[in-house]
């Protein structure tokens, strides 16, 4: 089968690779349908994730139909339409049982890291009845994907953490899918304020689409003086930090207010700085962490019945066979406005 | 009256200065029976806290009886006995009906701050209903000390924002007394492993003695080793940091387990860095924050049924016309063993 | 000044009364401008409620302007624009600390059962500084009046209480201005079903104006077939009874799935039966209470910002001298379609 | 294989029955080693419980060895020493990702129930990586039989349910294995005050050496009069209902405080009397449940390290062949002072 393959740092091919097979009782082969391209996948590509070794086949966002099962796969059969899950877990272990899905001890993420991924034709997904989730044959389908990773994602590791509450005012740093997802999940909560932060004029026009309040178009510096200036210098309640590096990490604990949260959600490649020295007396708590995506049906829920509409999110659409020109296409948003890629196959 | 007087940067003095009066209605004056030094005391004193003035009496720590009320005060009289909290608040404001006293608008760490303190014949107490707590004629009257601060301190910034639970594993940096109080305190949720880490073989005699299961004599590098080859190298549920320099807290981030809290209570005064290279999949809460003493009457209660004995902290006991002798022995604890101070006017 | 007196079972008169002084120091009087009638004062007028005594002036709910403070009140001064809370409190007890207001040792549902209300030109506010919220300037005025206690009630007892989350069927037992109340604060939360139960089309109209996405015009036994019937006989996640009769308390039960929350709001005047045959097994959560008002100001906030417009359910508006039409009206709502009535002063 | 069938209501017998086999991949066959008898069967062989059929092997607690698993099992194999959860589940399903395992779609309370039990020489178990727990070598074998059931029922539907804290009063009705196991674990959240009540001086006895504080020797009415009395009528902050009678649970209403927790654990037959009338404006939480068996490994892991030592509840011993005798002994523990009977076999 076609599948798109990490060669070692900075090069990748679409290739032909052995079509995956079952290889564990509870395992299941899905042919997909619909993929996409993370920002994850690029970091990978630099040679930024060590533990991404040459010959793996990446991605870990997709929507598909079931092909085959093992023996100790209960709740898909083949046929099922599927949504996969970037975590699998077995849903037994300790931290499963704590519904940290993410730091599963047969799991977590897998697929497209430690074990082939969902940017191929076919894909083998262990722990199935765990991973997957039904796709609801009336919901969106280019809404699917977006349950992968991205939405679960924000609601999660940014509105959940984040302990999104209404009348609150919050702020996102990064208007990206991830705070693009923030943004939509995070009007379930009704905060009064939603500021985004981003140097993207684009990307803000969205955010105000995605329902930002407040547009913030500014380094970070800049931007912690027009939130001071914009909540009578108390800041905000949240603070979603969407993008991973120290600047607007810095950014979150210049405007976090007495008694706010800090989610960090972004993917940080080096140390930041924290300001003790000021926080200590400040009642903040600070979340970092992984989707565990316990909230995938919630969300799926959602959309099907039309409360959310990430599918906006989708800016190009690519057959598989032009997977490497969707990547060139995600790589320069400066120069193509990409958001999410929608890779059909 | 005789107090204790900052006089600027690296001087105090034990002198006369005019008693407090009533300034406001709901204020109280209490005589002063039995005070404390507090490490934060000494902060000051080097000039590390500048918004305490030349001239201001310090002194956070308290118990008394009440000489006189303004209008406004409604559940105390003269000659009731009261623990001062070291956190005063009016009760209505913003932050005081979310139960962060510690914030309150018009109030929060006065004492031996903002306004004059505790080391000294009186002292004024603002919003005396809400910030003083009656000293019950049955509780041992040398613990009551210990509920202005240390206790409530170690207790709401350490384990319930830690949020110890039942079974879990915990390390808390820092034998001093705030360490000590929530080695006490962290027992009333019955971890499995209480884990105390100092550099001071005498203050972790007093750790065991205060509850700890494993005592960890080592600079944080050794303390992070010996503790994840105690734990399979999965780290701990809790750690505590009591001390408030950069390598203490890099400790906690070295044995935080998975889905772990981090709660800090030290008293910073740098940065420190944050490893967000590696915790942002680590699905760790990290809190800090000031005392809000809400908890006072629950361990109030539970020092006049004996379950806690905080008493024990006390090493050292002096006349208030002593003071400075206090100060000396407390500031140089490698000599003098020292740990609390019970001073008495 | 002319005050509504209850003057023992079944009678009531309009007459006048002494004006009310400040008594103690953290008292304030304030000139009433707008108040309300609520259903609770229909109960005390048939002499349901024992502890209020002859020549009461009744009424909890009012907005106004301050006319003189006691020297303890800090947060308030006269000509100040106010909203009573129909809960006074002293903020520093052992329940207020707990953010129990309802049951404060010096306060709790006071006005108009057992001291004088607000039906009347002045009234006299214990514990002002606690009890008396800032009223905007901005807000719309008429909506003020239903901060006192329709929108606190059903927000805190109803909502919050009933744990509405993101995507939750929520069945609302009543629709009458707490279960209207219930329909427009839940919307905060996004649940992805609100179900109105009314046995009167004009008040399910008004339902569904207020957001409900179901109606149910039936008694009880038929209104629990037809909820089960609309959520594939698996129930509701959360039902809020806004009645207070045996059968609405029954219809919840009836309509509970496994895991939910039955949120108690209905003043009821006798025993209901609990099915602890059924409901042992079932893992639900039933909570009664009164309100608390620790969430006004957050409810406040939003009547400010547009996002609530709880004026909606003002149908009637009479002169305080007219107040026995507004009685007459109001307690006869089959005739009327009287929903709140608002009296100007 | 010998096996305690359930003859129809009022008939038992222990006689050969076929040998289970495995029936679907995630099954394991379990050789028992130790069981044990609950009051729920008593309920069964009465006919109380009518989804229990003739022919049914009865029994949902257990210790064993692993025969043989399906293919789907991944967490066990062969000649392991399990604990047997009452309850199976998949831990994939909607109710068990929300840690709601009483109610999974393909599981939940099914041993000795809808399919063949543990009061047998063998027996089958579903779902076996989710419903068994590895039986540590170093534990104490009488002890873990009390974790299929009494320990984790005790204090999820107990302990967990009420939010028992710190400093709280506590009652807990009735001293059977349940009420026994809530003493118990509710030790691990120091209580103030542990309040037993029960009729039988013996089963006091008991209750005070398992910790209560306050033993209750009365019927309800003079029970919630000594409770009241004993707390200046203020009532508790928390009252556990472990028998299952009107009585009782109404005594839970008489003596619960505002704000507190009624966390009900008894296997109910009839309805009980709410007295909403009352409790409308009490501010409680009143919890129903099953066991979720979620904080089984919690309870392991004390048991373990001697934290909780339940093998006390023990009081008589049997082989498998003189399961009647046991019933027997069970059945009368007025004469008997049974509480629970150790089955080997």
């Amino acid at each position: 089968m076609k599948a798109l393959v990490f060669e070692g740092p900075g090069r990748k091919s679409l290739r032909d690779v052995p079509t995956p097979q079952l290889q564990h009782p509870h395992d299941a082969i899905v042919r997909i349908t619909h993929t996409t391209i993370c920002g994850t996948d690029l970091h990978i590509l630099k040679g930024d994730v060590p533990e991404v070794t040459s010959g793996r086949v990446l991605g870990h966002e997709g929507v598909g139909e079931i092909v085959s099962v093992g023996p100790a796969v209960s709740r898909f059969k083949p046929r099922d339409s599927v949504i996969i899950s970037c975590i699998t877990s077995c849903g037994a272990c300790g931290y499963c049982r704590r519904g940290m899905f993410s730091h599963c001890d047969d799991g977590g993420w897998q697929l497209g890291h430690t074990i082939d991924g969902t940017q191929a034709e076919f894909v083998r997904i262990p722990h199935a009845d765990n991973s997957l989730h039904p796709a609801a044959p009336s919901a969106d389908k280019e809404s699917l994907v977006l349950l992968s990773d991205v939405l679960p994602t924000a609601y999660e590791c940014g509105v959940l953490s984040g302990c999104i509450r209404p009348g609150n005012t919050v702020a996102v740093i990064g208007a990206g899918p991830i705070g693009l997802g923030v943004l939509l999940t995070a009007k379930l909560f009704s905060p009064a304020q939603l500021i985004a932060v981003d140097t993207d004029a684009t990307r803000l026009e969205r955010a105000h689409a995605f329902g930002a309040t407040m547009l913030v178009d500014s380094e970070p510096d800049g931007a912690a003086e027009a939130i001071l200036e914009a909540t009578n210098r108390r800041g905000v309640d949240v603070a979603v930090e969407a993008v991973g590096i120290p600047a607007t990490f810095e950014l979150c604990q210049n405007i976090i207010a007495p008694g706010g949260h800090i989610a960090n959600i972004g993917v940080h490649g080096k140390p930041a700085t924290l300001h003790l020295e000021r926080l200590w007396a400040a009642n903040i708590t600070l979340t970092t962490r992984l989707v565990d995506t316990l909230a995938t049906p919630e969300l799926l829920a959602a959309v099907i019945r039309n409360s959310l509409n990430p599918a906006r999110m989708i800016t190009h659409r690519f057959a598989l066979a032009n997977l490497l020109d969707a990547y060139d296409t995600f790589s320069t948003p400066q120069k193509s406005n990409a958001l999410k890629m929608l890779i059909t196959a």
